[in-house]
C-alpha cells in the first residue's frame, strides 16, 4: 500500500490518482468483435462453438431444464438456502420502494399529458463463473427484474455442463424459468442478437470479465443490439476513517474489496497517521489466513492511502474520485453524509461493512465502476422499466397551443409540423 | 407509399418491415474514431481545426459571453419569444412531476438502508444545427437538467459564428450561462474528454446528424469518455387509423414526420383501405404547398402501409416495431391505450397532432428511435439525475445479518468478506 500526503499531493498527481487504468486492449477489442459478429450471423451455433472452446461447454441443452431446477432445490445445503431466502427477502424490501409512478398534468386547458412506467418485455441477466458461483448477483439483479414485472427473464452464465445449486435456487425464488448456459462474449452476443431458436433480449444486466464487458459495448452501440446496464471495471472501494476508527476493522474491509480481483482499487482516506500505520499491521496479520491472499496482496499494490488535514477534505477527494464503494468510519459519521455528491454505495459508521451491501443488507451490489458513479446509480428497479407519454388533446385544447407550436415550427422551417396544426383548425 | 395486404404478411416480411435499415458504415466510423481520438489528445486546439473545417467556424471565443446572450434577447421577434416561453411553462408543468423522491426502509431491525436521488454535476446538452436552428430541442434538453438542478449545464451546437437569438433565448430560460460554439463529433468529443481550458462533462444529451450519433456511442464505451441519454436515429411515426379518421389529419401526421428528413419513417396502419386511398390523394395535394416537399417525397418511399382487419392487429403490430411517435387516431381511441407496450410518445385521438408534443404540450419530443423503445424512454428528469444509496447499521442489526452474509461469502469463497463482519462481532 503506497502512502502520498496530501500536502505534497499537487492538482497534477491527484488528478493521476482519480484517473483509472484503462485495460482494454485493441487485441481483446477485435477479439470480442469477432465473436459478437460471428454469433450475429451464425447464431446458436456459432455460440455453442466458442462455448466449447472457451468455457469447455459440454451440456446437453443450452437451456437448463425443469428437472435440473428442482434438483438444484433439493442439493443445496440448508444452511446456504436459509442465507439466500434471508437475503432475497430484505433485497425485495429495498427494492419494491423503486417500483415508479406514472402521473397525469393537465399542462394546459384542454391538454392531458400522462406518464406511464412500463416493465421492459425481455430482459437477460448476466451472471459472471471466475472462481465461484455467485448466487449473490443472482438476487441483485433478478429481484429488481421481478419487481418491475418483466414477462420474460433469462438468465446466462458460463458453465462446462450444470449450473451450481445455488444460482438455480436464487433464480427459481426470483421466477426466473429460461436459464441459459452460454456466458462470456458469445452468451451476450445471442441474448443481443436472438436466433431462430432463441428469441433476443431488449436489455442485458451484469457484471462480467473483459471479454463480457467489452461485447456489451459492442452491442450496446450496434443498433440491431440491444441496451445494457452499465459497463463494469474492477471493483472499488473507499474508506475514509480517523482516529476513532478501528484499525482491525478498516483492514478488514480493505482486504474483503481486495480479494475480488488483483485488479480491484482500495484507497484509505484519513486523517491519523496512526491509524494508517495500525491498518497496515493488522492487513499483514489478516492476510496470512485468507485463502485469496495472493489476490489481495496483488491489488494491494494498486491501491494507496492519502492523509487529510481533515475529514471534509477526505469527502472532496472521494466526490472527485466517485468510488464504487464508499465507507464512512469516523466520529459522527452521519455529519458527512449530505456531503457526498458522487458514489454508488455509502457505508456510514464502524458497524457497516461493505460485505453487508454485497449480500444482505437489501441495497444493490450491481454498482458504477470507473468514475461513472457521476452520471449513473446501482442496478435498479427503474432500469427494468421505460417510461412512456402519452397525451390527449381536445379541439379547444388545440387551439390554445397552435400559436405557440405553429410559431416555433416555422422558425424551425418545419412547415409540414404547423400544417398538421392548422388542418384540424380550418 | 408501399402498400402490403396484411393476409399476405408473412413473419419473415413483417420481421423485415420491424428492422430498420442500419446506416452505419465503415469509413464514418473510422473518420469519426479519428476525430474524437485526436480531440482527446490534443483538446480545444484539435477541435477548433474541425470547426473550421467542418463548420466554417470563424468566432473570436469557443463560448457565447454574455453580451450575445443579451443581444439575443433583444433581436428575438417578440411572437417567438412568446410561443417559446408559452412552451417552457408546459414543457417545465410537465416534468417537474418527475423529480424522483428518495426514501429509507429498515429492512431488518438495525439496518437502516436509504437511497437518495442526485443530480448529475456537469451535463452537455447537444442542440444539432442543420437546415435550421432549433430552440424546441434547447427547451426539451434544458428544462429537464433545470428541474434535476445539475450545477453545471453546458449546451452546444455547432456555428460558424453567431448562434441564433431564438436558442439562446431558450437556453436563458434554461438558466443555461455555458455554450459551446462547436458541434458535430468534435463537440461532443471535447464536453466528453474536456481539456485544460475546458471541463468535461458526465454525461451528454440530445440528438445529432450521424457523426454525433456515432461520436456519442464511441465515448459511451469509452472508459476515459462520459455516459449518454441514448443513440438517437431517424424520426420514425406510426399512425394507426380507421374509417373514423379525417384522411387529412393523417395525411397532415404523416407529412409532419416525412419532412424532418430523408431518412424518416413514417407508417400507416389501417382497418380500411378507403382511409388508405383517400390520405395517398391528400399527401398528393398537401406536398405540393411544402417547402421541403422533396424531402418529404424521399422519405414517404420508405415508408407503407399495412391493412389489417382489426385495431388490435394494427397495435401488436406497432409493438413489435416499438415506434418512437404512435398517433391512435380511431373511434373511441382511450380504448387501446392499456395495450401499449413500446413506444416512445404516443398521441391519442383526432385533435393531438404529434407536432403538438414536438413543440408545446409539455412532452419531451427526445425520444428513443429505431426499436429502442422497447428498453428506453424519452429524455425525463430522471436521465439527469443518480440514485445513490446509503445504509447504516448498528451492532444488534449486523448481528442479524450476519449469518447471511458470512454463509453467503464463504459459498463464493469471498472469504474476507465474511471475516469483515466475523472482526465487528469478536
Amino acid at each position: 500500500m503506497k502512502e502520498f500526503i496530501f500536502k505534497n499531493l499537487s492538482d497534477a498527481m491527484k488528478k493521476e490518482l482519480i484517473k483509472r487504468n484503462a485495460v482494454k486492449t485493441d487485441k481483446l477489442y477485435s477479439k470480442v468483435k469477432n465473436i459478437c459478429t460471428t454469433v450475429k450471423k451464425n447464431g446458436i451455433n456459432a455460440a455453442i462453438r466458442y462455448a466449447v472452446k472457451y468455457d469447455s461447454f459440454s451440456a446437453n441443452s443450452i437451456l437448463v431444464s425443469k428437472k435440473e431446477f428442482i434438483e438444484a432445490e433439493k442439493q443445496i445445503p440448508l444452511q446456504l438456502k436459509e442465507a439466500i431466502k434471508s437475503a432475497y427477502k430484505n433485497i425485495y424490501k429495498f427494492h419494491e420502494k423503486q417500483l415508479p409512478h406514472g402521473y397525469g398534468v393537465e399542462t394546459t386547458k384542454g391538454v392531458f399529458c400522462e406518464k406511464r412506467f412500463m416493465p421492459i418485455e425481455n430482459v437477460g441477466l448476466y451472471i459472471p463463473a471466475g472462481t465461484a458461483p455467485l448466487p449473490s448477483t443472482m438476487l441483485m439483479l433478478g429481484i429488481p427484474a421481478q419487481i418491475a414485472g418483466c414477462k420474460r427473464v433469462v438468465a446466462a452464465s458460463p458453465v462446462q455442463n450444470k449450473i451450481n445449486s445455488a444460482i438455480l435456487y436464487a433464480a427459481k425464488l426470483c421466477g426466473i424459468t429460461e436459464f441459459l448456459k452460454i456466458g462470456g462474449a458469445q452468451g451476450i452476443a445471442l441474448m443481443a442478437y436472438g436466433c431462430s431458436n432463441f428469441r433476443k433480449v431488449d436489455k442485458i444486466f451484469g457484471p462480467g470479465n473483459q471479454f463480457v464487458t467489452t461485447a456489451k459495448s459492442l452491442i450496446s452501440i450496434d443498433p440491431d443490439g440491444c441496451s445494457i446496464d452499465m459497463l463494469a471495471g474492477p471493483s472499488e472501494l473507499v474508506i475514509i476513517a480517523d482516529d476513532y476508527a478501528n484499525p482491525h476493522f478498516v483492514a478488514a474491509d480493505l482486504l474483503s474489496q481486495a480479494e475480488h480481483g488483483k485488479d480491484s482499487l482500495v484507497i484509505l482516506l484519513t486523517t491519523s497517521k496512526e491509524l494508517y500505520k495500525k491498518v497496515v499491521l493488522s492487513i499483514q496479520k489478516q492476510l496470512v489466513v485468507l485463502p485469496r491472499k495472493k489476490i489481495a496482496k496483488a491489488a494491494l499494490k494498486n491501491s494507496f492511502c492519502i492523509l487529510f488535514s481533515n475529514i471534509d477534505q477526505a469527502i472532496k477527494f472521494s466526490n472527485d474520485f466517485a468510488p464504487e464503494h464508499l465507507i464512512i468510519n469516523v466520529k459522527n459519521p452521519r455529519k458527512y453524509k449530505d456531503k457526498i455528491i458522487n458514489a454508488g454505495s455509502v457505508f456510514i459508521g464502524q458497524f457497516t461493512p461493505e460485505s453487508a451491501g454485497d449480500y444482505a443488507s437489501g441495497t444493490n451490489h450491481s454498482l458504477p465502476t470507473y468514475g461513472f458513479a457521476r452520471s449513473t446509480g446501482g442496478v435498479s428497479v427503474e432500469m427494468f422499466m421505460k417510461g412512456v407519454t402519452f397525451q390527449s388533446i381536445t379541439l379547444m385544447g388545440l387551439k390554445r397551443l397552435s400559436k405557440s407550436i405553429v410559431t416555433l415550427a416555422e422558425a424551425e422551417s418545419l412547415n409540414a409540423h404547423a400544417e398538421a396544426v392548422k388542418v384540424r383548425l380550418k
